[in-house]
């Protein structure tokens, strides 16, 4: 006879804390958190707004700190659902604190803190033999990232690696356009030349998006471990990239404007190598 | 021996008009067809801030109205470039008035007005025989509209058609988001009935974005003539379509999450029809 364990997970009353105040130091330092990138770094929390960004980064595997919410908003049979597995601290918030806290209109009356992670190179696990990574430079806002991320997790590709970002990946911005995709993909960060560096140590090809020199993107062959990198709208890429690269690449430009959103440019990209890769067939 | 003429195009001062109040009615006027959607209608004019902008314009071949600059901004031997082949009104303002008008920072010292035209599926000539059209349903925003029509520049497609659209074309949020693209590329706007006759009765192919039923994409054949039909990221397309295409068709998310932005979308489906149609070549 087998036996098994039921886990009884219960929420009673006295384990939610009430907070009423927008004074309280808890959301002081919920708002530091939202605004201060410094201060993400510092203390190694995020925030994440709404019921479905939460869930990913709980899919994701992130470690759960705090969930603020908002009884006028939240289905609270939810709660259950976000704490069965972790252990956060579980604070109650008036409507007008949530309402001061959340950027969206269309709200879930949901803030969760989440653990950072370090998203070093060095920590990058590639898992797959042959993988897709897309590398971005620099990209100006936070959205794009964003945008860059959402399109990773519909491919599905091995890893995004952002080449020196102007802010921590954890920005709400970014969690917000990339509609949680920087918890689904695995990300990393560094310098031009460690990321030039790690991939030319593994074996994987760069293909650099580029005006010079560059070849049709259908043209190439992507089915082996490649890596394509796209750099700002404005500037493109750095020479460093284009002296490293294996091919540069280029959509070719058919009508009167002379270049794409960078989000669009990437997607066109990713999904030609997932095409050849899958052999039309995924 | 032949006879040649040269066309001389000189600005002479008094042809200058200068505004230095914010009270002025030209000034008054020109902010209504800014913000006022019926007004940009009911004057069949509308404003497009920047150089570029108003370059894609002329190139488009829309009828210049009238030339606003501001004299600490402007190169001003670009007045002849975009006076030589038509004959606006040219009005100097300050640069306060300028500030007051212009949406963007990094800005240029140019706003024109131009000449609006009707959009109506009765004017959309289709110049090649096996066109590729995108058409996009109600779009939600009209930054959405703007980056479609940017990508579907760079795509040189034949035509874009926007179903049901909730503003005008020349908002100006759209021409901006399009970079200029909303005047480079044939466009209409129309009812899901009226498009789905006109596209019937050119014997077009419909496309229409889906999940039901739905075969993926890279297994289409794009080459014959052929409608792309996406529609919003939030409720997809209306029944119409779905019962009225000739195939639904799918890009496979292979994620966690279920969406993909709906520009980054089209681009993918449409470079794939791109890619199909010049079999690797173009």
């Amino acid at each position: 006879m087998g036996v098994f364990f039921i886990k009884i997970c219960v929420i009673l009353p006295h384990m939610i804390k009430e907070i009423s105040s927008p004074q309280n130091p808890e959301i002081k330092n919920l708002i530091q958190l939202q605004e201060k990138s410094r201060k993400r770094r510092k203390e190694k929390l995020f925030p994440v707004e709404g019921i479905r960004e939460t869930g990913l980064a709980l899919k994701g595997g992130f470690s759960l700190k705090k969930l603020f919410f908002c009884q006028d908003l939240f289905p609270q049979e939810k709660l259950i659902e976000f704490t069965e597995k972790q252990d956060p601290e579980i604070i109650e918030i008036s409507l007008e604190i949530y309402r001061k806290l959340s950027y969206r209109s269309s709200t879930e009356g949901l803030i969760s803190v989440f653990k950072s992670r370090e998203n070093s190179l060095k920590n990058l696990k590639l898992e797959k033999e042959n993988p897709l990574i897309l590398v971005a430079e620099a990209p100006e806002k936070p959205g794009n990232i964003g945008a860059l991320l959402r399109t990773a997790d519909a491919a599905a590709l091995d890893a995004v690696i952002i080449a020196n970002p102007k802010t921590d990946l954890y920005n709400p911005n970014i969690i917000r356009s990339s509609v949680g995709g920087v918890f689904t993909i695995p990300v990393a960060t560094g310098s031009t030349k460690e990321i030039i560096d790690f991939l030319q140590h593994k074996l994987i090809k760069i293909y650099a998006a580029a005006l010079q020199a560059s070849k049709e993107y259908q043209k190439i062959d992507f089915t082996g471990p490649a890596a394509i990198v796209v750099g700002t709208e404005a500037e493109g890429l750095s020479e460093k990239w284009l002296e490293n690269s294996t091919q540069n690449i280029i959509i070719p430009m058919q009508g009167k404007i002379d270049s794409m959103n960078v989000s669009v440019a990437a997607g066109i990209l990713i999904f030609e190598a997932k095409r050849q890769r899958a052999k039309c067939d995924f």
